[in-house]
């Protein structure tokens, strides 16, 4: 189970210069560029709420070294300018301007500030751009790279931002597109309809978006999130790997080149739930999407692959409950995400033990079957007792400050490798680039 | 904050051979050979129980990035034989022999093959070796490297086994090498009258180990473990750094060069008892130890230092409780051990607020008063109201699987870039110093 160490690579020769080289210059800090230079291409890929402890435990699930382990460079610290915790709205942030803003405040600083995003320095050099999710397409990662607003939660003040200025939109929100006279959530008007005034195809299903043939997409597969990859209806919605290709595939037309963004954003939600089964699935569904990339990457030569997680959620742990254990593989017969069981339960709680058995393929003792039934929250007790099953632990339900791994892939990868804070992310990659990229 | 990106080092030239190059082999996969080539010493670092929240918690509490962020160049997985969870027992032996074992054994595999280490495959080449811990010098992860017992228990049958083969032996546990007609636990004699025979120096304290001229050292500076750095006596137990600094000094003088493993034992004591204020200052002392070394291997330049951790303890998180706070700082105004305060408590728990106050600056309310006074384990119910109020969170008291970061300066340094699994670990030592290692 072990990578072999590489053959192949020759390192002819390394000239120091004996003036400006720090004290590590010849070990971390040292980031030769890749041999073939330039990245055209960029496509960072943000597992939202993924740590180590997540790798380990998804390396456990799958029974063999992930991709993720094939592409580990280095690791990030997470914070945001007020917290050591951050959010996924300044952690975005940071990631997309390479600045610190405060929690909750989304592409400005924070005495409100607009800052450029990565993904508009890319646009200015004739680059086509790209953003993928699986929560709402105007949710806090996706619309870090876009939209420049005061609070996340202005979900409808984002998405006339994103219109226009990216080229690929997909995921769920279609609700914040909408009128408030169609039921939507949107003021500006009707948003789709516009965006097709301007060239977008619409798109709304998986059928259609596998059909795709337009230069510009925007599909919305919900009124508010995707389902989670353990309850997702195949038939209606794409998976994040089928929304990653389909975007390649457009965003490849332009010989300027792109800048995609793909998030895995229910990692995060499912470490907000405790549910590590939701955790392990779309920590699955997402590594299908990075060998989307890495197999473009692959074929194309000139395109960077990065996943950088931008916080962890839950303070995870591989073991847990004071023993030395883990089981992680019986995630394997949990076929539902814990909201979804919680729903499968009647009010009284007379068929816990029937519909833990049928979706968990889980005998529950008395003593669990009674602490479901008095829960006041049963998707958190139905998830704890998982958890607690698999030897998978929590410090809290709340994202934690550990530093994140980060994975490469490519051209320009070496750039990524130690240690950085993650306000140096957008100039690595600029750099990956050679293009410029400052605030003003 | 920010490192800056190295300027000052060029890389001339790289040439791919086309035949048997991976997927991966332009990222992860590409170690070029350090240009300094071949590693003469080893300095291989351990902080017991230490991972990647521990090395963020410690870089919020020094204010400023550390050594290990300078250093950072991947991670590792910490499994064993039998457990995803391992023991130091069994991750010592994986780290020293490159083969795994079932927690509990050191230096053979599960079924009781005795193994070769990287220590014994070093002194085989003439060079000299060196083992330094704050636990006793018996304790597992020092004996991994070069005992071999059925079970870490065995202390006394470690002992002996350690003499001899190892120049330099630092640490606590006086007791093993003591007769047991003298108050100690060892059969096998008085090991240290025969170690004194055989050419060893013996110390006792301090004073006496930066004094020391011997070729070979023999410091043993407790009957049982050392001090917790919280809790040390200055003027009696020499720090990890001062021991570190008086192995590498003599272990230099041979001119075949040197094996040293330097252990930062307490960190994992630490996280079992969940006392946050201790796994700072031991992870502040360790990396005192570290810059030891490293400074040594600037000087020397044809030294390898290694840190590597052996697994994570306690599922420390940075933040926790449900809530985005991290308040890390206040660690600096905690004097002593959890264990330490515990014991100024008297029976009835009358002078707990003064104790809290006097040697951890906090105020505590009635609740927090009422708990440690309630408390079965006064010295948990100390821990726990400290991290609550640093927000350190923990998921459990024993040992987690999460994979943990990997640090390298110097000479073969490139060698530990990217992910491995902790069998590979003396294989690379092995292939930097240029010596053979496999097991027969």
């Amino acid at each position: 189970m072990v990578r072999k160490l590489f053959i192949g690579l020759l390192m002819l020769a390394l000239i120091f210069t004996a003036a400006g080289t720090g004290l590590y210059t010849d070990t971390a800090d040292a980031r030769p560029q890749h041999a073939q230079g330039k990245a055209h291409n960029v496509i960072l890929l943000i597992p939202d709420g993924f740590s180590a402890a997540y790798a380990t435990n998804y390396r456990l699930y799958k029974g063999e070294p992930t991709l993720f382990d094939q592409m580990l460079v280095g690791m990030m610290q997470t914070s945001s300018a007020d917290n050591a915790v951050t959010d996924s709205a300044a952690a975005g942030t940071a990631m997309a301007t390479g600045v610190k803003t405060n929690n909750g405040m989304l592409g400005m600083t924070p005495d409100g500030k607009v800052l450029k995003t990565i993904l508009e320095a890319a646009k200015e050099q004739g680059k086509s751009t790209g953003l993928v999710a699986t929560s709402t397409i105007t949710h806090a990662t996706p619309a870090a790279f876009a939209a420049k607003v005061e609070s996340r939660g202005q979900e409808a003040d984002i998405a006339p931002q994103l219109l226009n200025k990216v080229d690929v939109l997909l995921g769920g929100g279609k609700q914040f597109f909408l009128p408030e006279s169609e039921g939507g959530k949107q003021k500006e008007g009707n948003l789709l309809e516009e965006a097709q005034a301007n060239g977008y195809q619409l798109i709304e299903n998986r059928d259609e978006l596998l059909a795709a043939q337009g230069k510009k997409l925007l599909g919305l597969f919900a009124d508010g999130p995707m389902a989670a990859e353990l309850d997702r209806d195949e038939t209606r919605e794409p998976s994040l790997a089928e929304m990653t290709r389909a975007a390649i595939e457009v965003l490849k037309q332009n010989k300027k080149g792109f800048f995609l963004m793909v998030e895995g954003s229910q990692i995060d939600w499912a470490g907000h739930a405790h549910d590590a089964a939701w955790a392990m699935k779309d920590t699955e569904a997402f590594e299908l999407a990075v060998k989307e990339a890495v197999e473009f990457a692959q074929q194309d030569g000139r395109t960077l692959v990065i996943v950088a997680s931008d916080h962890d959620t839950g303070g995870m742990s591989v073991g847990g409950y004071d023993e030395y254990n883990s089981n992680v593989e019986i995630l394997h017969n949990v076929t539902a995400t814990g909201q979804f069981l919680a729903a499968q339960i009647d009010e009284q709680g007379n068929n816990i033990r029937q519909v833990l058995g049928e979706y968990a393929n889980l005998e529950l003792t008395d003593e669990e079957v009674e602490r479901i039934q008095q829960a006041e929250n049963r998707t958190m007790a139905i998830n704890t007792i998982i958890s607690e099953r698999a030897y998978v632990g929590w410090s809290s339900t709340a994202h934690t400050g550990v530093d994140v791994p980060v994975y490469a892939y490519g051209a320009g990868a070496d750039l990524f490798r130690g240690w950085m804070d993650n306000t140096e992310l957008p100039h690595r990659i600029a750099q990956a680039m050679k293009i410029e990229f400052k605030q003003e």
